[in-house]
């Protein structure tokens, strides 16, 4: 075991955790994170927070389902199976971060990145992240959709509202610009995936007077993306509406010109992945299956997570606890969910170590 | 004379002038400002900006031709004309604010009502600006458009990116509604103005997280409109383009939602007019042409000017000096026009009291 701290400039340090049960066959990733989103109003909590009250038959408290709860389970599982076999037919490591609500820059892909400089690899991973929606069998997730973001800068020229002809308002141009990436729609989604969705979370000029064409207009998009695309034909897609609508831009009702504008990529772009891994995605799938009688949904959705860097290194899957409360106010667990998960992981590792 | 000063919450209190010369007969008003624009970078001036340094035939200043010189040439020219003549067939009134480049809530407005409330009243009204834009006698301004500004707010649901269906991004329909203004054109123009146009001077969101839809988008715009439309009606076209775009917005591809928005109008419409009085316009018109041997464009151009608080007392017209400087740095004035338009002046006012 060993807790290695990262850091970076700009960014709080962090320390990691990265612990190897070792034996003779396949390599398993167990991946999670120890840190939590903010408690937000704390006065507004049933119980404090970080007590782990326990109140029918449910315990309280920031991360018990995002995801402590997960990595106890994976635990409580990893010494079930230990107690119940001479040992292991092969490896565990524990791959858990502190940075992974936060910037996630000194976390998970550092780790990965450090414990492969000495020697480690892995046959496959489970991320403990909550996956089901309303019931524990509910969906596990196989792949997820990439993401990128930019941000447009259009420049006109400055003049006052009287004389337009004068001036050559850069908000006309942006709304051209916007429109081109809201519709059509990218694609209509996948097999595996959602449609692609484009939002613009933000426009922006500051111009306080009413009597001014401004100089300058901005706005900035998030994509989530479906294996129709890889970063670069999406990138090429966005370049190529962009240039067409800045082209048959109308100045003016009447007259034409050309938008005159900056585009620029934000940094991180998240890869779009999934997972084709037959041992680990039917194995899980049939763990889940016996202990909850129900067969999970294969799903794409949602946001990012750690998964996205561990997709380098070796297969990965995700499957947790229920997530319908995380990031709220009253955080809680079943515990009845927290025994069913740890049922589910201990007849995952014997069958995968089988 | 009398110089009132005339103050409201939130405005500098302001002296303005109002001086009569009377005799029996029509009474005419010459209307004008001594407050200038800022004289932006002092050090980029040839002269200094206060200096009146004549150069090579030109007098350099702020305020040479917007418009100290207009009233400087309009004294100049009743002075030549008690000279000439034993009296004034009527009266000529100067109503002059310093209040006409800032607020302009403590000028004309105020000085009119003041005026008024005291007795007077008005045949005709010129006022000093600078109308032409090259050479003495291009240009006569006969009315000017109207201007309205509104500010559309659009409440959205905020959310995050990944889960676009949980939300409603504001933006989408602020884009939406912004197009329905923008396009088609609200006419193409009359006999006597120009078209009216729309200009969008700001967006804002002020969201700085590209992972989260925002909760609200707003757009605010100003339009210049001709005798097309009446205040009224313009509203009503606005809203009913606004009632129509809100109904078939597309809240995503593929999914309809009305937009939720507010529109506000912004204080201080100001009312399209047209002078048509033939005396005033054809005297005027004459004198130019006698003088200068051009016969000015009667035009409706351009920005608003204290003409839109004369018009509602008597038929008003702009003519004065050159503006091409005006507001810039380096404001000059030839000599030979401060001539030209004493003369135009001297001899209006010989036709007008004739």
């Amino acid at each position: 075991m060993e807790r290695p701290t990262f850091g970076e400039d700009g960014t709080p340090d962090v320390e990691n955790l990265y612990a190897r049960r070792s034996g003779n066959g396949p390599h398993l990733m167990f991946a999670g994170h120890t840190d939590v989103v903010p408690v937000g109003d704390a006065a507004a909590w049933t119980y404090p927070p970080f007590s782990a009250a326990v109140h029918n038959g449910k315990m309280y408290g920031r991360g018990a389902v995002d995801m402590k709860g997960g990595i106890a389970c994976f635990v409580a599982a990893v010494g079930r199976h230990l107690e119940k076999h001479a040992g292991l037919n092969g490896s565990i490591s524990f791959v858990i971060t502190g940075d992974e609500e936060g910037p996630s820059i000194n976390g998970t892909g550092k780790l990965l990145e450090w414990a492969k400089a000495k020697g480690e690899s892995w046959d496959a991973a489970i991320v403990g992240e909550p996956t089901n929606s309303e019931k524990m069998g509910d969906m596990m997730k196989i792949g997820r959709r990439g993401g990128l973001s930019g941000t447009i800068v259009v420049h006109g020229v400055q003049g006052h509202v009287a004389y337009p002809h004068l001036a050559d308002n850069p908000v006309r141009g942006l709304v051209t610009l916007v429109e081109s990436l809201l519709y059509p729609a990218f694609d209509s989604g996948t097999k595996d995936f959602q449609a692609t969705n484009l939002e613009i979370t933000t426009i922006d000029v500051g111009n306080p007077a009413v009597n001014v064409i401004p100089a300058k207009a901005t706005a900035t998009f998030n994509v989530r993306f479906n294996d129709t695309w890889t970063d670069e034909t999406l990138m090429a897609e966005i370049h190529n509406r962009l240039d067409k609508a800045a082209g048959r831009h109308k100045l003016r009702p009447g007259k034409m010109a050309p938008v005159n504008y900056e585009l620029t990529w934000r940094n991180r772009v998240s890869h779009v992945f999934l997972t084709h891994d037959e041992k680990l995605i039917g194995t899980l799938t049939s763990a889940v299956e016996a202990t909850t009688g129900k067969r999970p949904q294969l799903s794409t959705s949602g946001g990012t997570s750690d998964a996205r860097f561990i997709k380098d290194y070796c297969p990965v899957v995700e499957f947790g606890l229920v997530g319908k409360t995380m990031h709220m106010v009253d955080e809680r667990v079943a515990i009845a969910d927290l025994e069913t998960l740890t049922q589910i992981y201990e007849r995952f590792i014997a069958d995968f170590f089988a």
